[in-house]
């Protein structure tokens, strides 16, 4: 691992994910070069400013010009876009890799597009915060995180030990598995909590029957639920159509598992209530 | 406020809330005597090794005796027996008062008990963590938290200021309410977010189709999003059935929100999900 070493790694979209494996791989010293791409010169010039990219370019066509490997870190849904023009410039036998954090639409955008020579490691680490852009990234923040990869069939093997390497370096545990396990893990632990905190904030803070924000009410347990309601809106739409499907299926899921416990606090089923509260809270304190 | 003074203060149920009101008044040095009473001699005893209480009593008449101001702070459903004992046995011209979650049920249960003579202050104090017990409570508490007084129509006023002072010694701003307001704003901004939290974790947590516990991937968002389903179940059963008609009240709305949400995911309506994400974000980020 100590011989782990990248020539030239580029950035497209330079914020907290993006930003935050550039300072990581930097302050490692395994990085010869790092250059950053993106959409608003204000967010680059903050990065060079930053020390987080040691150059930019605007043209993603420009910016992986040489590059060793391209880590993708803009919205999910741009991917598709961005791949069709950067992969024709992508030198063979480099790499791209992405940190969306959705696998399987963010495969069926990039891989009908691959040339070959040109190997695509579908990745994501499991670590973030709900503030976005590159003065939001900091060098720590894949420390003792997981990192998921989700290798295809045609992803070779030795393009997957690279970013694996990558991410070990960056601080995390890498953990491989199917596509279609990472989606629906993640529709469970993450974009599920997302649109339940989303919602929540939104039908008690639109709730006007006593013409005063009664948010203002909110005390320390509301402002920890609920921060995960400011992460980024394109970051979350992109994630909520592109997962659609596992999406979905758990929303129903815990909306049934709702429903019957308003049921029982309806009929007032005290020991039901009890045990399904005890159940959650043990669930709860086992991964503290 | 410098010349408030308690002479004897019982407080019954000497865990996190009634623990840490007796730190603060100890602290503060506005209080002769602190005689403490609960469920079992373990949680007292404790109480009385951590300096929370100068003595305890098992018997709740016993502990009352001679006392200015009784504390409630036991759950709330508990709340009409042990009034029933409790209220006979207080001296006249001092006053109950409470810190349970509810307001509108603790104060059927506990006004056609009281005795003339005696004076009866409901309140919510808008503090609180996961833990319980006597080793929970510490005194900075309620500092720069609210207090919510719940005075009915035979509530004198000299024992709501007797109260709203204790609270402002406590470090609290106290504000005073109707009921029915306190019982509704707290269905939202607390009591829903906790069936919330319950159900999420539950859901997720009881999700076996990779034969593994999936909870094990989760991140910071998570814990910290599911912080609160590691609270007491039987204090949580007990509101959920004293706060019953609010809380089903504000499930109702955010059901339909959330049933809303799906469809615009389900039909992949972009504009409506962002705008929906960058509202609550706005609402999230002014309560920061
Ligand atoms: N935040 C998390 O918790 C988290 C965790 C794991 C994975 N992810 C994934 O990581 C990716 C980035 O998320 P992030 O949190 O790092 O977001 P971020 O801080 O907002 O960074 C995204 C960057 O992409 C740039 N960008 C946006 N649209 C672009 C476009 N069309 N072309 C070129 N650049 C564009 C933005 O530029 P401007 O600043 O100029 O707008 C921004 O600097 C997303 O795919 C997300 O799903 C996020
Ligand atoms: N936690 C919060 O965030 C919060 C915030 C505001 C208001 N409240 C309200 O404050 C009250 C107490 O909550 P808490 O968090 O302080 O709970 P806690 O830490 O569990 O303390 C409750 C205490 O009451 C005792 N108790 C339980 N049942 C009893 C009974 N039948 N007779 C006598 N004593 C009994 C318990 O004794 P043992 O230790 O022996 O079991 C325990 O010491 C509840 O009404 C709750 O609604 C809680």
């Amino acid at each position: 691992m100590t011989d782990f070493h990248i020539g030239r790694l580029t950035v497209i979209g330079v914020g907290l994910i993006g930003g935050s494996l550039a300072l990581a791989l930097r302050d490692a010293g395994v990085v010869d070069d790092i250059v950053g791409a993106g959409r608003s010169i204000e967010n680059l010039e903050t990065a060079l400013e930053l020390e987080i990219v040691d150059r930019y370019c605007l043209d993603p066509v420009e910016a992986v010009q040489g590059a060793d490997l391209v880590f993708l870190s803009t919205p999910v849904q741009t991917f598709g876009t961005l791949a069709g023009q950067l992969l024709p410039a992508m030198k063979p036998g480099s790499i791209l890799t992405d940190g969306g954090s959705v696998k399987g639409d963010v495969i069926r955008q990039i891989e009908p597009l691959l040339p070959p020579g040109i190997a695509f490691v579908p990745g994501h680490p499991i670590a973030g915060t709900e503030n976005s852009g590159a003065t939001a990234a900091f060098s720590s923040l894949y420390r003792d995180k997981r990192c998921i990869l989700t290798p295809t069939p045609s992803t070779p093997a030795a393009a997957l030990e690279t970013v694996r390497r990558m991410w070990q370096v960056a601080g995390s545990e890498v953990v491989v598995m199917g596509v279609e396990k990472h989606d629906r893990i993640l529709a469970a632990i993450s974009h599920l909590p997302h649109m339940i905190a989303y919602t929540l904030v939104n039908a008690v803070g639109s709730y006007d029957r006593f013409e005063e924000n009664i948010l203002e009410y909110s005390a320390g347990g509301f402002r920890d639920f609920t921060r995960i309601a400011s992460s980024d809106p394109t970051m979350w739409r992109d994630i909520a159509l592109t997962n659609r499907e596992a999406l979905l299926e758990m929303m129903e899921r815990y909306e049934s598992f709702l429903a019957e416990l308003k049921e029982d606090i309806r009929s007032g089923e005290g020991q039901k209530l009890y045990d399904f509260f005890l159940k959650s809270k043990l669930l709860r304190d086992a991964i503290l």
